[in-house]
């Protein structure tokens, strides 16, 4: 295990305001869940404030288009799919699925210049996500999508989160990697006085590794459940690691006598609005099936309630925080915990500003 | 009939964002219907921002103030009909139809010079509605109520709409001169194929006419009890009429084997907001009575149902069309259509600045 | 009993708008009744948009804090209150009453200077409610909170109301004070109509006293309950006093055969909001107590209907007149009672400038 003196890294007083800074666009965000778009319908996404028509077409492929009918603005999403083309609700236009005009009906002899269409984003569909590519295009080819074997893997069992949070994305990456806010978990969890082992940071990284030592308290019984043991209950410790690589987040839980991770779980917080005060959470939860067969269905609606219980937890801390955020105009945190300061800077020099705002890195 | 070759007007770009232009003030709007103003009773009614305070005194007539008290600001429609006064339900202030304070209970001797009065608004009742003149009160005498025969005949019966739509009033008149709409209404009217035969267009009106042939699909039964034939249900083909007469718009559907109107729609379409991105539609359909006596009233619930159908897929589509215009801050429309071009022109050039909003014609 | 012309004061036009102008900071003001902070427990108060955090700790003291944590201002009151200081419910920092940190569980060596605390607001406890000092805390001291001698008193009962209003406090004393306005409360109070019998006024006060002479119409039962004779029911009639001395209002109600008020309200209007278009109402209503043991008890729930039935048609009326100046933007306000241009004076004068906003007294 490697230890860091959490010294490596002297605290940035940098100047801008991390919470007017955007997520950058050339990565791959997911949008939706593959369950979200049925064959033959739409549905209405977001990413950054950008409306994203998504269809999924009678041969099963999804594409994702700008949702505004080049015509008159009205949404995409609210239109219908034919075949392999969506059309608008409104005067019937079709759209293919790179964004061309397939046909307007009625268009009449003599107009010059039609329109030739609308944008439309690169899209992949895995672990149970629609994934897109709102950035540069030409980046979208050689931008890899992340890489989580474990949530293929017959040897893990897989949840899924969609959430929204009223809050920018960097409350998110700071809640998580904090893991002193255990404390608000205390309900849930029960008493843990996390212990930081260390932590390694870079141009594009953050990642911490807590000892966890259950201590005493009421505890759910879904945080037993998804306890060092896998599913059965024992109360030793286990090292958790968290990791920011930018824009995805992972944590993984790793019983002290044993090198196999017990769970693993891996974020997306994708900006919804221009401002990016909001987000929408998109979450995988890979757990290590137990030896004993279907022990693990047993016990899901309870790790399902656990989960949503701290989930929800930390909902209401962040969108806390955006609140006065939005009440103070600006960043007032005093954070007095060095690697936050180093995920603020990764968060901060790979981020863009957003629009209208001026940021300095 | 008329041939238009739809080219006598070019394809303007004019500057104003359409959706910025007001609706001409001087012209008389319905604001009510007769029945919202009970007798001895108030009602809250508005124009383009301007609250007017309809009452109906004890001898039956309508008058229409300001809806502010000259005192404090409070709303008279608040307030109470003494005879042929309205009294503020404050203070107690009383006024008259003409907006001259005719009482203040209390007003200590000393105060030199006490308010005169609000402003009172020129008000006429026809067809079911009370239409108030909001602009110059000089030019209400010389400004006709818009003539409806059909509506006050024996030989139709009339139905009235009352409904706020929350788009500007432009994409009303826009929605439906443009018949080409009518995918969005597939549901309801099964599959239209409308062709435009001709139209016509000036500096104050556009007028367009289709044939409309009945296709396949599943229709609405009150869609075909307000087919060609009247009340009765064939499928033969319609000329139906639409025209922009600056501010009111109109529609009428004549049988091809027939010159009697089946219907004929009047419709205005009256501003909430100071900004005018709402507006209160006020329509008048007048169905001519079919020979059979009673046959109509019988029809009467199902005809209401289809235009109550047809008349919220219409909100949903302009009402996408602003929230894209609020979202892009102006105007992207992209359109095709010429005549649509000249009656965008009608509009931008009938209509007023908005307040605080350069409008350059 | 003083008669007073009415003249002492000329009419002021006075340039800044009343509406802008902000509660003086430097007085005590209720912010909560004393049951809303229970043992071992929090309440998020609110001051001119100053969150404020509430916490009474095991021992019963009641404090007062700046309601966001130093760390990451999150609310204090969404904390835990451990024996006599408050615990963030985030990362468990914990403050002591006067608002500095007692501990920081986790904090790491070498962080050089971490946050001191958060600002505490002297508390005062009395009549029921909790009183809080916003301004500067050297004048707390030598600031007395209002002596209310009735309201403890063996010889009456008193009731306590806690209430918010859409409105800037002004508009409560001009309520109030204008007695004039009880055309408003016809339906509860039957008609009468009050005769000013003289005011007074003075840098930091307006006193007015009226004749209430009780006349016909339909009365609310509590209303006769509340009538001269204390409880009991006649009709003769009352001396009514209502007095506004800066930040504070009181209205006493005296037989004229008697000279023992029959009640007293005490009343702080205290602004919600920073632009304090916002007031939270605290009141205190005493009433003497007829000498037959039990019957005041019996009349109570009637009584509470009563008032709350005319508070809610002044609420009615205030928040009417916010509307019309949030939508006109400035005070159109044509004031004719002497009375009412004095109180608008002394609230004026005793105000501050609020934030971003020119006031020229």
């Amino acid at each position: 295990m490697t230890e860091d003196s959490g010294q490596r890294h002297p605290q940035t007083a940098s100047g801008a305001d991390l919470r007017r800074v955007g997520i950058h666009p050339d990565f791959w965000y997911p949008v939706a869940r593959s369950k979200d778009v049925s064959r033959g319908r739409t549905f209405a996404a977001v990413f950054a404030g950008e409306r994203i028509a998504l269809y999924r077409t009678e041969s099963g492929a999804v594409f994702a288009l700008e949702d505004r009918c080049a015509h008159r603005q009205v949404p995409l999403s609210m239109g219908v799919v034919e075949g392999e083309t969506l059309r608008c609700c409104y005067h019937a236009w079709a759209y293919r699925g790179n964004g061309h005009i397939s046909q307007i009906p009625y268009l009449p002899k003599g107009v010059s210049r039609p329109p030739r269409g609308v944008r439309a984003f690169p899209v992949r569909e895995r672990y149970g996500f629609v994934f897109v590519f709102p950035g540069d295009r030409e980046r979208a080819e050689t931008t890899p999508l992340p890489e989580l074997p474990e949530f293929a893997a017959p040897t893990h069992k897989t949840m899924t989160f969609s959430r929204t949070v009223r809050c920018h994305y960097s409350f998110m990456h700071e809640n998580l990697l904090d893991m002193n806010h255990q404390f608000l978990h205390r309900g849930v969890l029960g008493r843990i006085k996390p212990e930081l082992l260390g932590y390694e940071t870079g141009s594009r990284f953050v990642e911490a590794r807590y000892l966890f030592v259950p201590g005493g308290g009421k505890k759910d019984r879904g945080a037993g459940l998804l306890s060092a043991e896998g599913i059965g209950g024992s109360t030793s410790p286990d090292v958790i690691t968290v990791r920011t690589e930018y824009p995805y987040q992972t944590l993984q839980a790793v019983p002290v006598k044993d090198d196999q991770p017990a769970f693993s779980l891996w974020v997306a917080y994708v900006p919804k609005d221009a401002e990016q005060r909001m987000n929408h959470t998109f979450g995988l939860l890979a757990i290590a099936r137990p030896p004993v067969p279907g022990l693990i269905e047993l016990a899901w609606p309870f790790i399902r309630r656990f989960t949503e219980r701290v989930f929800a937890e930390d909902r209401m801390a962040v969108e806390a925080e955006q609140r006065a955020w939005d009440e103070q105009g600006e960043d007032r945190n005093h954070e007095v915990f060095p690697l936050i300061l180093h995920v603020r800077d990764v968060l901060r020099a790979n981020g863009v500003p957003l629009e209208g705002q001026a940021v300095t890195p």
